[in-house]
């Protein structure tokens, strides 16, 4: 949509090497009015550990890993992030905005895609998706609970690393993305030979496993690891992976 | 908004009225792009009865009381009606429109927006928030089982029948909206003597009937009677304001 009502230019990309890794951008400058970026790719399983630094405010679409780990808020101009990974149901969306940003805005003839208007007007602009917040609450309670978002991070991580290592250590599965730019919300990777997929296909059934196929223009596995799978269900998935290895 | 990307004509307003009655127009004609109206007005409590007919594109907001009566749904281009009053919860907005009218829609810049856009998507613009829908589905069972629109209907001129029945005959109480403007969903009135809210007041609080303050702009009461509110709790309030009469 930016494309349509102002200039864009793509300063980095990755797209050569069919996004399997980040791009390679440390610092990012110029007369731009932001940047924007996105921390967590989850159709290729990307995901900057370490952000760009940049002289222009900047942008973050966090959607698919906000509160998945610990980040510095406070190096971004703006963040927003849809609730449908880490934070709730679908329906309702995350902005964080330093005001100063704000105040910079160009003006949208549209007051629904006018940031300013909705504090205004108090979030009551619309009738706010009292269910989606609601559950938003639940979620962040569930945060708590769970020791905070340092140690999600860490179980994160854990689950992130069993399966990895699953991957580059079982002779049939490769990596899709380059291991400098794994994500730890959501792993890709193929069969080898893709003729053990039926196989593959129902031991996971077997197990209950599902949604593990790749997205429609990738291709291969992706399996999404976000807040609320479990430790045990990442090793019950790695388990086929080795029981696969056996049969093959 | 609309006046902020175009011409906006008021053709027809009952604002001299205080919005107690219905605009006075039955036929809207003129080199407009569309004409718009909304069918019913929640915080007067007016409704339209009969539509105006119109030489131009109807638009029209049923949010407030889509499903709660039959209506010939041809005579409007389009229509639209967000889903948290008969339809399910906030979140999800329920939209209707001719193919026609949708081909000469003025492009806006941004496709979130657009109509057309959202339909060549097949509503995957944006991620559809499945909970609000899935509770739209389980509302418009509801309504099949309640015997239809029909039905609802039925029961909705009976609620509103009592309820303004004893407005106009009990002494204490005097309706705002105009008797040919009357809304079937919500009603409002206000006691004569102000001096009597607070006993009232703590009537309906005394048999859990809450939500009947009027709305900030108009102060008395309104009261709501959207498909899910049951005759017997219209019923009951009537009960309560004849009481008041006894007791005042």
């Amino acid at each position: 949509m930016a494309a349509e009502v102002g200039r864009v230019v793509c300063v980095a990309s990755s797209r050569e090497k069919k996004y399997q890794s980040l791009p390679e951008i440390g610092h990012i400058s110029g007369d731009w009015s932001y940047a924007h970026l996105t921390s967590n790719n989850t159709i290729y399983g990307t995901q900057w550990q370490q952000f760009p630094t940049s002289e222009v405010p900047l942008v973050c679409d966090m959607s698919s890993d906000i509160f998945s780990r610990e980040i510095d808020f406070s190096a971004f101009d703006m963040i927003y992030a849809c609730a449908q990974k880490n934070l709730g149901i679908a329906g309702v969306s995350l902005v964080i905005i330093k005001k100063e940003f704000l105040r910079n805005q160009q003006i949208f003839p549209a007051d629904m895609l006018n940031y300013q208007k909705h504090i205004e007007a108090k979030n009551l602009l619309n009738t706010p998706p009292v269910f989606a917040i609601y559950m938003c609450y639940e979620m962040l309670q569930w945060i708590e609970l769970q020791g905070g978002v340092k140690k999600l991070e860490e179980l994160n991580r854990r689950k992130a690393e069993i399966l990895y290592s699953e991957i580059d250590r079982n002779s049939l599965f490769t990596g899709i993305a380059v291991k400098e730019s794994r994500s730890i919300m959501n792993a890709t990777f193929r069969l080898n030979n893709l003729d053990l997929e039926p196989l593959f296909n129902q031991l996971c059934a077997q197990e209950n496993i599902c949604g593990v196929e790749g997205h429609r223009r990738l291709g291969g596995y992706r399996v999404s690891m976000y807040n609320a799978v479990r430790y045990s269900s990442v090793e019950k998935l790695v388990g086929i992976m080795q029981l696969l290895e056996k049969q093959a």
